[in-house]
């Protein structure tokens, strides 16, 4: 697909059976995708997972945009999971996988027939995956649970916002994506510990659990003080200045840039002085030590302001990040779209999907200097074929036969 | 620690050499002690790594609960990078070792000689992995980063915050903890790539790229649009109410409950007008129609809100879920620290450290029911003789003759 890109290959020979929707299961199977695994997703024949038509995409009654982002590199089976025999054949590929992963919700895939006592019995290898909204155990156990749910109850939302404001959703979608991620590294490491005692293992996350993860920090300060974090007051103590986002020329909705002086580094102020045109503050105690300038926050806060003002946001990156001050522009996915160094470093890529084109970042790690290739989204059930030749053994007539019979 | 947590030992044997320091390298090693693996820390004999200061901890003078959260199962070795005799052991050390990581600012672990060439030269199967803030080729390549500064150029923060309000940083400390996990999956992957290949590979991941993975959703709507994903707009299309967080009783500054009606599914709104007392519109085009119920989103959100003003949280959470609509309390640390039921289910645990002991959550993933166990993060040095003795063979002798000439 482009230069820059490649396949790491590093799950070769991986069989991942995929019954998950959405997105917290399909951005799990996603990277193992990415990474090499054969991830095989097994659909509904009528429609295919829910997924395939959340919003519109590239051409009207075609896949969605947002099953196109999550389902890259994957395959497309279709099983009709209200046929017993569909169920059956369901069984017969988690006898030759080597990962099972579903996100249904509480009870369904047992009601199946397909839980893990029947999956594991059948094949004791078997890495048996399951997402949920909230853990076992848990008073919302059988609760529904989406992104926002999950960034609600799991800490996310109370920590953001800004000061004396209302609780804000964080824009990424760390309900999702962030448990798929904690999941992927679980199957991860228990492929490894496969090797040698040649068992699977049974692997449970909830997505409210998953959030505390990336919400340790608040926790550190809950022991500091013993009161939760308060919204627009993240980091150890009082917020030196300045470490808040400035507003920039021309002055849209996302030209702005985050300054921030690191309270453990004197240098970050005396640099900064000297760019604000008053190097002489630099040196001056008043402005040099954290605490006095603390005190002077809202000094401080308007001198930058009112140099920011001069500069667009990539202008204030470019400056402050060459003086060795941290900086970042509020960069949206218009401008991350447009800054080629994104593409060229095979970060950013197209699918080239039957139905039209998406830009799309990959996984974003390099393994040997390369992210891993974007291959499309599967059609739906267009992998049926090869894969039950290939898993099971069936040739043509056979799946044409259970195409006849409503099987698949 | 807790009956409802056990070691899952599913990386037992894998020896991980460990210059990471803040929070973005040292999460992705946490997970992987968690999971079982002998992580080493090498650390400034001088104070330890700067995350050992940053904010106060149990005692005063002692460890920062900074510290501990990231640094939970972990070992620690002093050694002194300034030393030759000391960058030799490191090396010595590297060529025991399955995986090196570091995530230091640009050029200074090849200043040090430790790079990458010269680490894979002397151990061919080392998986080596480095965090930055920004990629190889990017215009930024050079210049500092923070979590803060990650999520403003990752475009988390120009998704973030109120409708028509300026860009928000979300309180999750994805620039470092998002990061991070990227890097625990391609170690994890490279890992079991090893297994076949016997050779390890060269992995790096930017703090700004990685972003990206978890935004996506925002590059579906500027696929869409043509547009950056506006603030307070997520999802697929209008915001077809109730999509929002809605204040509760007693008004505290996090009494608040999301409440959400899917737009791919009527039931939500046929529940939830019956829990607002009026039934008759669950089944009222003028309401049910996601379309319709859009054109009165101020009506539906006074409605709401009229109702969850009478409840706490809590119980809003729990009489919307029971009814099968997706609601979340907006829990802070605290209500979770009150909740019975992380503890219970071993997702919160204590960890008892010689300075006193912090209430945190673990990785929050169930391995055969249980999630991974917390030890003490380690002391400055604590583990010096041990890893010393059992990696390199030296004895208490040599190790004493290193401290002597300040080599460790």
């Amino acid at each position: 697909m482009t230069a820059a890109a490649l396949a790491p290959n590093c799950l070769a020979g991986v069989r991942v059976l995929d019954l998950s929707q959405f997105e917290a299961g399909p951005t799990c199977t996603e990277v193992l995708a990415q990474l090499g695994a054969e991830v095989v997703k097994v659909e509904n024949p009528k429609g295919g997972e829910p997924g395939r038509i959340l919003g519109t995409g590239p051409k009207p009654g075609a896949d969605a945009y947002y099953f196109m982002i999550y389902n890259a590199n994957k395959k497309s089976v279709t099983v009709n999971l209200k046929a017993p025999r569909g169920v059956a054949l369901v069984k017969e590929m988690a006898a030759k996988a080597d990962v099972f992963i579903e996100n249904m919700t509480p009870g369904t895939i047992e009601k199946l027939g397909l839980g893990y006592d029947v999956l594991s019995a059948l094949n004791p290898r078997l890495i048996y995956a399951q997402v949920k909204g909230f853990g076992t155990g848990s008073p919302y156990e059988n609760s529904l649970a989406f992104d926002m749910i999950a960034q609600a109850a799991g800490g996310n939302m109370a920590i953001t916002g800004e000061v004396g404001g209302r609780p804000v959703r964080p824009g990424p979608t760390l309900g999702d994506t962030g448990t798929g991620m904690l999941m992927a590294i679980s199957i991860l490491a228990a492929l490894f510990q496969r090797v040698t005692t040649g068992t699977g293992r049974r692997l449970q996350v909830a997505m409210q659990d998953a959030q505390l993860n990336y919400t340790r920090g608040a926790f550190t300060n809950f022991a500091r003080t013993g009161k939760p974090q308060e919204r627009g007051r993240a980091g150890f103590g009082p917020p030196v200045p300045p470490n808040d986002i400035f507003p920039c020329k021309p002055g849209g909705a996302n030209d702005w840039t985050y300054v921030f002086n690191s309270h453990n580094n004197p240098e970050h102020w005396r640099r900064l002085a000297g760019i604000l045109g008053r190097p002489e503050l630099g040196a001056d105690p008043d402005y040099l030590d954290r605490d006095k300038r603390l005190a002077r926050a809202d000094e401080v806060n308007q001198m930058v302001t009112a140099w920011t003002r001069q500069h667009t946001k990539h202008e204030a990156m470019a400056i402050l990040g060459k003086a060795g001050i941290p900086a970042g522009a509020v960069l949206d996915t218009g401008d991350i779209l447009a800054e080629k160094s994104f593409e060229d470093r095979g970060i950013i890529q197209t699918q080239h999907h039957p139905s039209g084109d998406l830009r799309m970042p990959t996984f974003p790690v390099r393994f040997d200097g390369k992210p891993p290739e974007i291959k499309p989204a599967p059609l739906l059930g267009q992998h049926t074929e090869e894969v039950f030749a290939a898993w099971l053994g069936l040739g043509a007539g056979d799946v044409a036969g259970l195409k006849e019979d409503g099987v698949i």
